[in-house]
């Protein structure tokens, strides 16, 4: 299955909870569109948020993060990894 | 310790070889200055890299980077995680 890295620019000041909380919007969403979100980091200076999911394509990884509230601002395929 | 997530804007076409090859050499470099490079995702058409580390701070994840003579562009530390 193809993987995925997103990057969102607007979350300055995200706390542990909040991130906690998006997460699990994203993983509530994800079955419909055969998508596994596996982990997200977060610095609240700048307010990036990168998640990092395996799934079909980068339009079902941009659906979930829509309709959780949360659109990504860019989506990568990853598929050279060390 | 700190983590960070580094990002690289100039590495179109990069293969797994030459990844491998870039993370071995920040391997080799990483001891002197505390860090632990984890892991890294590529996106050759983009040319983006994103690096996962631990160190002390963004400044000795910089400097192995340029002592392996592939510099980041962007460093973040991402003390918030899901």
């Amino acid at each position: 299955m193809p993987e995925f890295m997103d990057v969102h620019h607007d979350m300055v000041g995200i706390t542990t909870e909040a991130l906690g909380e998006a997460h699990q919007a994203d993983l509530a969403l994800q079955d419909g569109e055969g998508v596994n979100f596996k982990h997200a980091w977060a610095d609240p200076e700048s307010g990036r948020v990168w998640c990092l999911s395996e799934g079909p394509d980068a339009d079902a990884v941009r659906r979930v993060h829509e309709r959780a509230g949360h659109p990504a601002a860019e989506i990568y395929p990853v598929p050279v990894q060390a």
